[in-house]
């Protein structure tokens, strides 16, 4: 039997780890687990809700790029979406957008049943932000 | 009061959906919530002894870059990091070295005191598969 429930969580690369905490709380009422800022950056977990995820300050020479790195001179994009899901996804999706989040599409239903929408933020990660419709 | 749990999952982008959700079946037990395949790809909801992620085919036309697509030409990695907590991370890590996984490097204890490595996968997402020590 094991001791430990197993839990997967997100680590987001970013350019910026100190701002980016100030964002994810601003944008998502994110709260802190726990903060450390040394010499090789910030490292941060986090939690929205209960949801819980982590970013650190890219270390490309590490394998750690962030959007910003690597996506540069290319299309763009991030490797993994986030996937939040929420109780008012319009509220929540509002203030990701108030405190500086780009929106790539509205909150709006979707034929596979979902209303979600979807925000790209300010360090280049994309958050669809929804709920499954009854 | 909120009706819905907030949750956190990590959706992946991969090229070749299918061998994905096999490889992840193989790698770390992973069961479907579902699978859904057609003319867009795999999109593919799957948990890890209730930890819960996503994949689904890359569209890089919709910003949905796999880190074979957005690191092609570069030094290569991932803009987020997935980071699986388990009961016995020695035990998860070998399976995945087994099923395909490229280790960078082994599970240790660390001075931050987790027992902790890290892998590869062959969609070029990187695990951190660990637990915290006493």
């Amino acid at each position: 039997m094991a001791e430990r429930k197993t839990t997967l969580a997100p680590l987001l690369n970013v350019r910026g780890g100190a701002r980016a905490v100030a964002f994810y709380k601003a944008a998502f009422g994110a709260e802190e687990i726990f903060v450390l800022d040394n010499e090789g950056g910030v490292v941060a977990h986090l939690s929205i809700a209960g949801a819980e995820f982590w970013l650190a300050d890219e270390s490309p020479e590490h394998q750690n790029p962030s959007p910003d790195t690597l996506s540069s001179g290319a299309a763009g994009g991030s490797t993994v979406r986030m996937i939040l899901t929420v109780d008012d996804p319009d509220a929540v999706f509002a203030r990701a957008v108030a405190a500086g989040a780009r929106v790539l599409w509205p909150v709006e239903d979707q034929p596979y049943r979902w209303r979600v929408g979807r925000v790209v933020d300010p360090f280049g990660h994309h958050w669809e932000i929804g709920k499954p419709l009854r």
